[in-house]
């Protein structure tokens, strides 16, 4: 089974071998209701899949936000689930259902979701932004997650590429997060109220001129930020995630066209960026894949 | 053998299994006689020392000036050593002493000589800064090197940290190199004519006040790299060698206040930042490393 906790909703999927989901359930998060009512919930829903479904279950993954302690299974006080500290998330759903569980970083469970089956199929060595109220990232090198020492790495939504930029909530300057995710286009755009990330694309290739300003600058933002990753990692794929894998024509072709100016040549060669595949379901189908071989 | 091709001198050594350099040699690199020159007097230098040491040769492993093929044993054209395009070094050394030869990446060298013997013994995960006429960086995952897809990762000096920044000689804007790198600093300083980057460190432990804020902007450059790099990697320990080695105490302190001051706080729980350890010996040792396990 693969769980995907988010800020709005959470999911589950029992994932066959293959990484096809075989059966899926939605519901709520209702954060502000509380850490103990969540919990409570996605423990009797994940008891009402095993009850109902005809598969059995052998395993649970469970994909949250961060920042997180992956190897403890500790879930320590993401800005997205108010209230949450230090919460041992695995061991509660370990001892509740007596299965191995695996928590992992939402983003990486996204980067694996997308290797497994979606745009980075058979990639090796990539890099994962998901675009959103933040920005979330993930490496895979040699065909493995890469968290680093203490499994905190990955955090590639606080690299400032502006030492002089504005503060991001970080408390650093300049961070791609402050310029380029879904709250920073919303904010920089200020047309009419309440438009979305994905208004703005839609506007974009319609021609709004306020539009097509906005999407320019956050591919310059993405393509610097992207150029100093390919840079350092040499990967054979960039995969973009969240709200901008549905942006398509109206800031990919600009985003590959800076990449490839200001990016060192011989680092170019095998280089693709694209948008994610596998929409929702990335989250589910990677949880499951960080679950596969216990 | 570790031979280290610098853009002043090459050095050779040979290296026992335990890192120690028994015999050393070194002379000038002569770089504007020509590629054809360099060559013929690197093979003579190492036939010398094969002839006359009493230590028994195995294997040689070369650090050269990037881009460079390590996988191919090709130099590409590194601007350090004008002329050399395309170079099949590794075949050459191969054919004419008939022994295994590995060609790489000297900041790859200098991060393994490092680790295997200098101011990183016994880490796992470290990123690499070498601060000299530009910037090269090199990156070790889990014990080992890591280069990417093709082997051309780790252009940490290509990071920018200014999308709007200088223009630096790779066509990008803001990159680490055009502000931090030695030639950056003297630049800044623009004191007395044909002041070096380490006079500038004396002078502002000496208090020149000059010398001081231009310490104090580089240090705010590579706090805000180093931070960016902390984030991404979760490394253990940072390495900063080259001229920057020597500066002491008038900067890394400042570096350390930054990178403390600006990172996500759960990546700064193990972090070390700390200069080089073997000086000009570290491409000779990491050289020898890289054929160690052949």
């Amino acid at each position: 089974m693969g769980v995907d906790i988010g800020g709005t909703n959470i999911r589950l999927g029992i994932v066959d071998d293959k990484g096809k989901i075989l059966y899926r359930k939605r519901f709520p998060t209702l954060k502000e209701q509380g850490k103990d009512e969540v919990i409570t919930r996605l423990l009797k829903a994940i008891a009402d899949v095993k009850k109902n479904s005809k598969y059995p279950i052998r395993r649970i993954g469970i994909g949250c936000p961060g920042p997180l302690d992956s190897r403890k299974g500790i879930v320590l006080s993401p800005p997205n689930l108010p209230g949450w500290n230090k919460v041992p998330l695995k061991n509660i759903v370990q001892k509740r259902f007596n299965l191995p569980v695996v928590l992992e970083n939402d983003a990486n469970c996204f980067a694996l979701g997308e290797k497994w089956r979606g745009a980075a199929k058979g990639c090796k060595d990539m890099v994962c932004l998901t675009l959103g109220t933040g920005i979330g990232g993930a490496i895979i090198l040699n065909g493995a997650l890469y968290t680093g020492k203490d499994g905190f790495g990955g955090e590639l939504g606080h690299m400032s590429i502006n030492f002089d930029g504005p503060k991001c909530g970080c408390g650093k300057r300049g961070c791609l997060e402050a310029y380029a995710s879904a709250t920073a286009l919303v904010k920089r755009y200020k047309g009419k109220q309440n438009v979305t990330s994905e208004e703005i694309y839609k506007l974009a290739l319609r021609g709004d001129r306020r539009a097509k300003k906005v999407l320019k600058e956050t591919a310059l933002y993405l393509g610097v930020a992207i150029s100093n990753f390919v840079n350092a990692f040499n990967p054979e794929i960039v995969v973009l995630g969240g709200g901008l894998a549905k942006a398509g024509d109206s800031i990919f072709p600009e985003i590959r066209r800076i990449v490839r100016k200001i990016s060192l040549k011989p680092l170019l060669r095998n280089l693709k960026i694209v948008p994610a595949k596998l929409s929702e379901d990335a989250g589910i189908i990677g949880a499951a894949w960080s679950v596969k071989n216990l």
